[in-house]
Parts: C-alpha cells; sequence; structure tokens
C-alpha cells in the first residue's frame, strides 16, 4: 500500500504545483500579499482590486451583457476582456484556490482570432463573441485535463490515460459556447464525487468562501461561486443533482440558473455514476447578473443543442414566456385592463431544519418588498407561509431527501470508487461516512423508490394545483431558502433537503442574491425550540461573528420546464428588492 | 394448490360470460352466426356488414374526422352514431372476442347527454364530441373493471380490491378525453403481462386477426386493431414500450402514432413493473385514418395534459412543422423556390432477420411511389437502402434488443408474478419461457444497461445527422417494417427488434397500412440464404397460402419529440401510395 499511497499524494503535489505555474509571473503576488489575504476575512471588493489596474478593474467589474456589448460595439477588444480576466482570476486563484485548470494561453489565442475576424468583418461571430466563460471541472476542453478532483484521472478526460484518447473530448456544451463565440480561460475547483457541498478535494484542498474565510463557498460548483465572487468570472458553467448550481450561488452571493436536466446538452460531460439516469444532474449556469444568466442560455438554446444530443427537449428559448410574464408584473397602467398579478408561494421553513437569522431575514425582504411593490402597484400577492410550507414539507421533505439520497448512493459508490482506486487516494474525510463502499441497492428497492418519486412528483403538482382554490389563481413561483445558513461554516452542512427536494421534482429554479448576514441584526433566537436533533445540531451552529457578511440567496421555483418564467419572476424580484428592499 | 386453481379458472370463465352478457339481446348473432363465423377467413368488410343495418353500415363506414363533423354540423346524433358503433363492437366481440369490457349503457346516456348540450348551445362540447372511442384495458374508466388480462384484477382496478378504492380511479386521459366530448363504451383485449406481440390472456383466451383468422391480431393492444379492422372503432387508445400500438396496426391494417413517452400523460394507468421508468411505454393511437390520429392527439394535446401530470412535456401541437413539411412536398409550383425535397431512408431489413416477401414488397411499393411521385414532382429522394441497414442495425440492432428486454425483464417477472399470485393463474404458455420468476438483474448491471442504452441513441443520432453528408440533406424520416411477416401466424413472432429498436431510441413513429400479403405475388424465394438461425426459423414459417390476405404496414420513423412531422411524412406518404401505389 504504502507506495501506491505515496503515489497519489505525489501526483496530486505535482498537479497543484502545475496549475499554479501556469499563472504568469508577472501575475504572481508575493509571500507577503498572500500572507495578508489569509489574514482577511472578505478577499472580495477593494482587497482584490488592488492587485489591478485601473483599466482592469472597469473591464472585470462589468458584467456579461456589458462586455459582449462593449466588445460588439468595438469599444472594447477581445483581448482587453481576456486579459483582464485571466488576470482577476490568476489573483483570485492564488488568495482563494478556486481553480483545476488554467488555460490563458489558449484564451488569449482565441481572444486574437476574435478580434481578427471582428476586423475583418466588422461584426461579432456570436452572442457571446470575447465573453471569458468559465467552466467547472466536469467540462471537457482540447487540451486540457479533466480531472474532476480525482488524483487518478491526473494527465487525462474521464481517467483515460492512452495518449491517443486523452485531451481530443470536448463536451457538446464546450463547442456550442465556442461557436458562440466565448472565450474559455479556466476550469473551477469542485469537490470530490460532486456530491458536496462544499469544495474539498485531494488535489487541490479547499476551496474557502471569499467573502468570508470563516466560511465554505459550498458546492460542488463552488469553485465558480467564489471566482465570481472574487470578480475573476462574470460567466460561468457548472452542474446540479442536489443544489450543486443553486448553493454556490447563494452561498457568494451571485446568481444562478438550475434548469430542467433536459433542457442542456450533457453529452461528453465528465460526472459521477452516469449509469444512475433515473434522477440527472443537469447543466447550469452561474453569473454575476440575471441578465447574464439570460445572455448564455438564450445563447446555447440557439445553437439547437437536440439536434446533437438526443437527451436534449426541443425547445427553444421562449421570449414569449418572459413577455407575458413582464407585462404581467409592469405598473397599472390605463392599458392593462387584463392584467394579473404575481402569485408567490413562500416556503419559509421546510419543517425540518429551520433557517437561521440571516436566511430568516432575506427571504423576509423578499415577501416584504414584493408586498410593498404589490401593495402599491397591486400586482404582487404572497400565499400564507404555513399553506405550502407545512402541507409540502413537514409531511414530505424528508421523503423527498431520502428517496433523492437513496438514488445518488443506490450503486453502493461503486463509481466512486472505481475512480478512487486509479490512485489509490482516499475519500476526504468529510465524505468518508457517506461514500464507504457498500453492495448496490436491489433492483426491486430501486424502483420502489422511482415509484415514490414519481408518486412525490404528482402530489406536488396535485398541492400546487390546489392554491387556486382560494382566489382562482395558481401559485406562479415559489420562494424558499436555499440552505438554512448564509453560506455555510465547514463541516456544518448538516441539511441539503432545500435544494435536494428540487432535484427530486425536477423543477426549474434560479438562485438571485438578497442579503448578507449581519452579526447586529441578526441575532441569535433563544427561545427557538429545535424540532428534533438535526435542527437543534444546526441552530446550536448558528454564530451571528463566523457568519457575519455570509451572503443570503433565496430560490425561485418554477415547475419543469419554466426557465424563461422563473427567471422572468427573478427579474421581477430583483427590481421589488432595489426599490424596496432596503426597508427591511 | 388445487381449489386455488379451480378459483381462478372460474373466476375467468365468470368474467368472460359477464363480458358477453353485457350484449343486448337483440345484437346477439345465433349459434349458426357464430358457427358460420368460425368458418371465415376475413371476418371484415362484407361478412361483418351484414349483421348490420344500412344505416349502421353508414355511419360507422366513417371515419373518425368525418364522424365530428357529421355530429358538428347536425347530420349525425351522438346518440345515432352511439348506437351504431356499440352494435358493430358488439358483433366484433361476438365473432371475435376483442374485448374484456362492454359498458354501451354508460355509452349511450353520455350520448343523450352530449345531443342535449347540442340542442341547447347549438353547438358541440369539445372536438371529439359525440365521437367514440375505445380504449385499450390498461386505461381506468369509473365504475369500470381494469382487469388488464389477470384474473386476480377482476372486479377491480389495479388489484385494488376494497370496494372503497375500487372503480373510483380514472386515468388522466379517460378525463381529457371525456373532456373533449368523447364516448367511451368498451376497452379492449390484450396480452397476459402486455409484454408479447399477440393476443391471449386466461381471462378471454386469444384475438385472432380479422382479416384472416389464420394469423394473430397482433399485440399488445390487439384488440384495438382487431376491433379497429371489424369497424368497431375508428379511433383507439393503446400503449406501447416495444411495438404494441405499432404491431397491431400494422397486422390489422390501420394506422398508429406512437410519440415519445413524455407527450401524453400516463398518470394512473394501469402497466407492467411501472417502476421500470427507464425505457418507458408511451401512450399511443391507434385509428382507421390518419386524420383520426390527429384529431386526437392534437385534441389530447389542446387540454395540456402537463399542467395535471408533471411527467409530460409542455409541448403544444405545432401546426407549423405540419404546415412546414406539407408545404415542402407540394407539387412544384411557380412559387417555391426555397423548395426541399423530402429526404427518406429506408430499411429494407435489419440485418438479423429478413423480411417475407409481402413485406419486403409493401416497403418496395412506398419506395417506388415516393419516388414516382418524387421524380414527377422533384421532391422526394429515397437513401441507398444499405446506407442505413447495414451500418446501423447489422452492428447495431441486436444490441438494441438485448439492451431493451433487459430492462423490460430486469425485474426478474416479479411484478408479473405479483400480480399472477394474486389468484394463482399460471403464465399462459407462450410466455412461460420469458417470464419465469427470477431473481432481479444486479443494479450495477442495471446501469450499465442503461449507459449502452443511452451510447446507442446517441451514436444513432450521429449516424442519422451524417446522412448530410453526401447532398447536405439530413434524412428526414426512415422507413422500416414493423415485423418480418404480414401479421403472424400464432405462435412464430419471432423477432420483435424491428419495432423495439426504435422504444430504446424514443423515436416518434406512425404506421400505416400499405398492402395485403398475395399468395400469387409473394411467392417464396428459395435462393434466400438464412443470416442465422432465427433467420432460418421466420423463413420457414413464410406460408404464402397461409399468410394471405395479412396486412403490411410500415414505420414512419422521426427523432424523439418529432410527432407532427412523422404524421405529415405519413400524410405524403399515402399520398404517394394512392397515387403510385398501383403500379407496383
Amino acid at each position: 500500500m504504502k507506495p501506491h499511497r505515496k503515489s497519489w499524494e505525489s501526483l496530486a503535489a505535482g498537479k497543484r504545483a502545475a496549475t499554479l505555474a501556469k499563472v504568469p509571473d508577472h501575475w504572481r503576488l508575493s509571500d507577503s500579499e498572500l500572507s495578508d489575504a489569509k489574514k482577511q476575512r472578505d478577499l472580495t471588493g477593494s482587497f482584490i482590486r488592488k492587485f489591478l489596474t485601473e483599466d482592469e478593474i472597469f473591464i472585470t467589474d462589468q458584467n456579461a451583457t456589458q462586455i459582449a456589448s462593449a466588445i460588439q460595439v468595438g469599444w472594447l477588444t477581445a483581448l482587453q476582456v481576456t486579459e483582464a480576466f485571466c488576470k482577476r482570476a490568476a489573483i483570485a486563484h492564488q488568495i482563494n484556490n478556486c481553480l483545476h485548470e488554467i488555460f490563458f494561453d489558449q484564451a488569449v489565442e482565441r481572444a486574437k482570432q476574435l478580434d481578427d475576424y471582428f476586423s475583418q468583418h466588422n461584426k461579432t461571430c456570436g452572442p457571446l463573441h470575447g465573453v471569458p466563460v468559465s467552466l467547472k471541472d466536469q467540462f471537457h476542453v482540447k487540451g486540457i485535463d479533466t480531472t474532476m478532483g480525482y488524483v487518478g484521472w491526473i494527465g487525462s478526460n474521464l481517467g483515460v490515460k492512452t495518449p491517443e484518447q486523452s485531451h481530443k473530448v470536448e463536451s457538446q456544451i464546450t463547442t456550442e459556447l465556442l461557436d458562440l463565440g466565448a472565450v474559455l480561460y479556466c476550469k473551477t475547483s469542485l469537490p470530490q464525487t460532486l456530491l458536496f457541498g462544499e469544495t474539498k478535494n485531494n488535489i487541490i484542498g479547499e476551496t474557502l468562501n471569499p467573502l468570508n474565510q470563516n466560511l465554505s463557498c459550498g458546492g460542488s460548483s463552488g469553485g465558480e461561486g467564489a471566482l465570481q465572487a472574487l470578480g475573476g468570472s462574470i460567466l460561468g458553467v457548472g452542474t446540479d443533482i442536489g443544489g450543486s448550481v443553486r448553493i454556490p450561488a447563494a452561498f457568494n452571493g451571485i446568481f444562478s440558473i438550475k434548469p430542467t436536466p433536459e433542457r442542456i446538452s450533457y453529452r461528453e460531460v465528465a460526472n459521477t455514476n452516469p449509469g444512475q439516469n433515473t434522477y440527472r444532474s443537469t447543466v447550469g449556469f452561474l453569473s454575476t447578473s440575471l441578465d447574464g444568466l439570460e445572455l448564455i442560455f438564450r445563447s446555447v438554446l440557439s445553437t439547437e443543442p437536440w439536434k446533437r444530443d438526443p437527451a436534449v427537449i426541443p425547445m427553444p428559448f421562449r421570449d414569449q414566456v418572459v413577455d407575458d410574464l413582464l407585462s404581467r408584473a409592469k405598473p397599472n397602467g390605463a392599458a392593462k385592463a387584463s392584467a394579473l398579478p404575481l402569485k408567490l408561494g413562500v416556503l419559509w421553513s421546510d419543517g425540518q431544519v429551520g433557517p437561521h437569522p440571516p436566511v430568516k431575514r432575506g427571504l423576509g425582504m423578499v415577501v416584504d418588498a414584493m408586498k410593498e411593490a404589490g401593495h402599491k402597484a397591486c400586482y404582487f400577492r404572497v400565499l400564507p407561509s404555513f399553506t405550502l410550507c407545512f402541507w409540502l414539507l413537514r409531511t414530505s421533505a424528508d421523503q423527498a431527501k431520502r428517496v433523492h439520497v437513496a438514488f445518488l448512493k443506490a450503486d453502493g459508490a461503486h463509481d466512486i470508487h472505481a475512480q478512487l482506486d486509479r490512485s489509490g487516494e482516499p475519500l476526504i474525510p468529510d465524505l468518508r461516512n457517506s461514500f464507504q463502499l457498500k453492495p448496490p441497492i436491489g433492483l426491486l428497492e430501486y424502483q420502489n423508490f422511482t415509484l415514490q418519486g414519481l408518486d412525490y412528483e404528482a402530489q406536488y403538482s396535485d398541492y400546487w394545483n390546489s392554491t387556486s382554490a382560494e382566489d382562482g389563481q395558481i401559485v406562479d413561483a415559489v420562494i424558499m431558502p436555499v440552505a438554512p445558513h448564509a453560506a455555510v461554516i465547514p463541516g456544518k452542512f448538516y441539511h441539503t433537503d432545500y435544494t435536494e427536494a428540487m432535484n427530486l421534482l425536477n423543477y426549474s429554479v434560479v438562485v438571485i442574491p438578497v442579503t448578507r448576514a449581519d452579526k447586529d441584526v441578526d441575532l441569535v433566537d433563544e427561545s427557538y425550540q429545535p424540532l428534533n436533533a438535526t435542527d437543534k445540531k444546526n441552530w446550536d451552529a448558528y454564530d451571528p461573528e463566523a457568519y457575519h457578511g455570509g451572503p443570503v440567496g433565496v430560490q425561485i421555483v418554477g415547475h419543469k420546464y419554466e426557465e424563461e418564467k422563473v427567471w422572468a419572476i427573478a427579474k421581477v424580484v430583483t427590481a421589488a428588492l432595489q426599490t424596496f428592499g432596503r426597508q427591511c
């Protein structure tokens, strides 16, 4: 065993060093700068900006649609943009450890080609022309490793080590992004197995939360979230089977969309146990802006991914859905006779583990702002909180979690251990209880879980429809926590049901940032009576000092295939928060 | 064992008698008429018509759209239509044994209500107002048994025997059909387990092919096919996981559409092993006319089934797809500068079991008619047959079959035996080898099969796309056999790959009738060299005399979610056959 064990450790150390070595010398931070970074609570904003020039700050503080427009009208070149983001990502990685792969050289080459194209044709080559896009390290880029955090995959993709196969695979969505004009420049960190709400693996160690280094950046698309919080990316691609684009978005104060699994191609994307196809991981997007989410989602769909990946539903971006929703939400004008206010369900708690004070306050801000906007413009109503909460989740959220986890663990972690065995690396300590190698569950039990999942989905749909009983109007979307805490103290993520239940339902979800934990406001509620042991553990873990500054996001949840609708509702909610949020 | 065994037999006999007893006395055939029927080769056409009045013949010889229109304009009442179809179905059942449930009383009551509505409102209550629709005995109708061919389900639905639950369930599509104005009047026979290409069970025995009583009516929606061939129905609902709406359509000379599984609701429909959700059975339609298929498919989608069943994709009927396709296929006019001919792939044989001479001739008729139409109007081209055939199916059809069957048998027939055990009835002899109770396969093996299925789908999609290499145009649809024989001699259905491979791909398929076996034309080809033992068995089973008059249909296959497109192509092919088919 010993030489084997040594081998994975040295491989991991070599890979770590090789990635860091791809940061150009002139972007390297000094030991004292690195040591200074370690002492910071918050690495974002002014801290990271001090390593950048004014121009670099100006460029990297734009959002994705601003960058796309600036290039389109010729105000910026793709090269200027690429170099600025590469540098900011390089700094981010050095202080936050958020990258698995760096390929700035490829990015610069590509940016030059795009600029040449622009010069020659006097137009961009696609809607993402020159826009930098970061990728979670599950997506294959030609010439680049995909380790997915496994030591055994170093030097290859998908564990393939024969030279003729390795580094030649390209994920379908990678091809689509390149066809749309995007510039790819780095791949972001993730946890071993992908099935963890923090970001730790045996290659890079851990990625912390750049907004509050007491906390985790979340997971599994954690590196994406952290990189974006640091301004090193404005648009990224992740995946989500239990919360993996939503948790990092909420924990890092950015936006994300988790579509229904079949809308975006997962073809040729590395994954954990892809043979478990009953509940599928979905490709999702993270961005520093809501408009960025729409830009990438709409652009990717415009390539008609279903023509190349038969798993994708042939459903183009539906502008009509967005237009209809936004026109419903406009202030009451003379011509709006048929206007229908939005009706939102609010899920304050799942009845299993109550959210910490900052999360509860964040939800309240959304509810109050929406009520306020509704009160003024008469377009918003909010469901009584307990209607959704207690019927749905007190009786069935634990079921949802149990069923969902059954699928993720059904194979007894055989796939995970096959990957670990390639190098002899062990499970990271956090996962040692969850993913011990076990016999797979029996097929009859698996099929019974399938029936439970289908039944849960049908019952939830019936309940949702029943919300029309009171006033004839069915709830448009549900607002709920992403997790019971504002980011999380590493090792204290006890309850992932808020996101996992939505995976069991395959619902469309947009996450928006709402507020940040404030030790002076979000006091410990000494009167809180925990509902059970997990709730008590979570409640006891609330430490206003440690959590201070941790971001709070909320899930805006729609039915399956309602991505456009929930995105538009997110626009309305965000606008309401901007207008009325301060009052809370 | 003995008393138990006696019990199932008497239960089955009782059910058989009870169903027959629901035929009103004045529609009963005499013993000599029944005995005469047994001697016929072909029960359809003039034979069954002689039991009907001129009015009844006139009404029941209309197709579904004609019936809908006739009621809509007031030429016929729903009651006239209902009584005529009930009578024809009653005759059909007595001579052909194609019904599991008869509820003419309910139907007549409903027809009267519909006529009252029409009188009061001077309009129909929906697009299916007064149109009789027959249902395969998997669909629940309130007050009526769903036995699905199981003795243990007699007197109940889904084996539920507590009086408070039984007969209260209604399948979602049943509700939709009623909301659309349809009149439901009978449920049709199917084979024990549903997983069989003939129609036999321990309750009703066997349903033969009414066009040629030497042959089987096919399965599993076999009673639907037979009833429609006899004119006792013009529109029916079936299901398909291996060919179960396509085989009966082809074997009985009618039309069918097998949509992608998620387009029509399967909610609250009885099924075999519903926990196997990786490859799903799909609700499909059978009709005596192509227009009937469009009428019911469009009507059901107009109810937005996805709002009540979260498993359904929110995809309305897409008129634009039909319009675009039909406009491409129109004769070359002055204004058709952008016209694009249809390009059809033809799969003459799957390289495993070659089709009998009648089927080969039927395919040839389609190809020749399309070429002829194309030649004259320059809108049709046909792919060289061997391109699709040998690449795709010689190398991979056996894989498709193997993988698909793996899913159907994965549970070791546990679900089937649980149903058999309710009454102690045995498997029917035809299924004793296939569905012995066995241990389920392991989950890892199951997940490995899942990966093989996904890979097959992806490879097939790539191949389909590669058909553009020659001329820049991708094949629009593939024409292929439904089975290697024109209906089938009972017990000689050795090879179901032609339909099953399309289930593994979840493709959209329309089946159209083309010709009937002709002993004077479809001679045995003595020079044929069988490819393998199964091919030899199938070839040896070809008997021109026995098969004479057996119907030949073809599959018209499109990608997933291309129902509207394949339906429109079927229109074009049918028109070409009508115009040019005689020449072949």
